[in-house]
């Protein structure tokens, strides 16, 4: 995708499709013949029909599911927001190459192609205590090379991040979409002290001032706050939604990237399923805040993608028991 | 297992001994030294660790996984409790047996072995209104077949259960056990209307005051109001103990089931891990009355053992990331 300016993507964000209705409700039907007591399977059986609507068709299929790993890295580490020194970005990215992070091993269990995006890691964006982190050709860069990676044959999407400052960016994403008491949204990322906590609470507060002019306008904000990895997953989130593709949402840095969707048309992260409610401290409020009801919470707080790659089974089960279960009429069960 | 009396099987019951502690210690010694922030995997972490205690080994395997579907007629299903008539616990069997039911695709999706084991189906338990649900040997040797149901090289085992009118028997076991309002413990199981929940109230508070003397005992309280089906998974699941197979349990059905191990010896489930927590009525009280902590809610009440066998995966993601993650000092990757 080459884009030329905030508008151009803001007009590429508002060209969204609404789900295939036809298809779901063709879901729903079916999984109402199953050889189960109607809605006996839950959550399952609403992600067959939710696979249903954004794949638009009533028989999904996952034959091809993609995780993609986003990596950049973040001036504002050098206001002492994280645990782990900033060099641990590039680290992991060679980790994850060799096949050594969490992310490999989970994605091997659930089937799905992994890539991992490294976004000019060597090129840290601007501390936004004192700059913009990106400018505008820079956002729009990492929002393309985000779109671009999503194939457009895949049946499923996950999009993780690795970034050693990213929870202070999301952090400040969110009070500038939702507001409230900056310390509802700070939590420990990788596991800051109290020290680290007040200074994640000072930056942000300091980037809100210094960038005040930003805050009306989603895309604008994304770019002076966020993090070039946190602008490739809005762009492949947005990609997903073009290409028809369901997306599984991770953790908390994630959520924020992708909120700009959402602050730009509310129906914008339809196509989107939350995975887990992370350990993070603002993730649970901030799926509330953009309406999402995580499929789980098992106190993980690693990103990656971890979350979202977990879930990747649940769906895989969900349409198993849509597309291989037997109607009460084949099985000769007598219904209820 | 050959069991001829109440007190051989409390024996055996009482027969079971601690987990590897070092097994585990070592576990989560190694969690600590994986590129990930220490304790980021949340209860993926926890389960590397159970798995390591009760498999007996510091690095566990998941090669050979038992999912196990118990099937029972209930003479309790004459009092009206069940929105499905009884043939369709018979009709099932068939189902399972075609491969045409929500399980055989969710063991398929999860790698594991499935094995249906009925209990003489034909032949319905006591109606416990007015009998027992079985007499002594008819209940021990249920108890054995689930005993002997369990291989001794299995890594992971879960079990499941089908019989039309066996929420109205667990939901008996639950009042007799853990008491309060027999209302608290009573669901609609495949989907009985209100009518019909009054229906399994009376029948449960009739059956509790015919075998009153049975109460004070908790395997002659399981053979008093329970069912063929539960009764073996009770025996599996102290086989499970015996032979250091770690057990997911699946919903309502299932935890009522192996309660008496729990009654009998208070860390008679310690090797137990609940899966989720099911959409009927009771189950999260049962769950809480035994201690156990469900991995996920995702609104499933099915039963056949739906809900441990979807967490499988979950189970198998923990090993991955246990067994194949780098340790920082491999990767290079700096510490916190």
């Amino acid at each position: 995708m080459s884009l030329r300016s905030f508008d151009e993507l803001r007009a590429a964000c508002n060209d969204i499709k609404a789900g295939d209705d036809e298809a779901a409700r063709a879901a729903l039907a079916r999984q109402d013949v199953l050889t189960k007591p109607q809605g006996s399977l839950g959550r399952l059986e609403e992600i067959a029909a939710w696979l249903a609507r954004w794949q638009g068709r009533a028989m999904p299929k996952l034959d091809k599911v993609q995780v993609i790993v986003f990596a950049g890295s973040h001036g504002v580490t050098a206001q002492g927001v994280s645990a782990f020194p900033a060099e641990v970005t590039h680290q992991m990215v060679a980790n994850f190459a060799a096949g050594g992070a969490a992310i490999n091993q989970l994605s091997k269990v659930a089937g799905a192609d992994l890539s991992v995006v490294p976004l000019e890691v060597e090129r840290p964006t601007g501390d936004f205590t004192r700059e913009a982190a990106m400018g505008e050709a820079d956002f729009l860069a990492a929002v393309s090379a985000g779109y671009d990676a999503v194939e457009a044959d895949a049946d499923l999407a996950c999009f993780g991040e690795m970034g050693i400052g990213n929870t202070t960016a999301a952090a400040a994403l969110a009070v500038a979409f939702f507001g409230g008491e900056t310390a509802r949204w700070v939590g420990r990322g990788t596991g800051v002290d109290d020290a680290g906590l007040k200074r994640k609470v000072t930056a942000i507060e300091k980037g809100l001032a210094l960038h005040a002019q930003a805050l009306g306008d989603p895309l604008k904000t994304a770019a002076a706050l966020g993090g070039r990895e946190l602008a490739a997953i809005m762009g492949a989130t947005l990609a997903a939604r073009h290409r028809n593709v369901p997306v599984l949402l991770d953790g908390f840095v994630c959520t924020a990237a992708v909120a700009p969707l959402q602050r730009l048309r509310p129906e914008g992260l339809a196509h989107v399923l939350a995975a887990h409610c992370s350990a993070e401290a603002g993730h649970r409020g901030l799926l509330e805040a953009l309406g999402l009801n995580p499929l789980f919470d098992l106190g993980m707080r690693l990103g990656e993608g971890s979350g979202a790659c977990l879930a990747i089974n649940v769906v895989r089960s969900a349409l198993a028991c849509h597309a291989g279960m037997a109607s009460f009429a084949e099985a000769g069960v007598s219904e209820g």
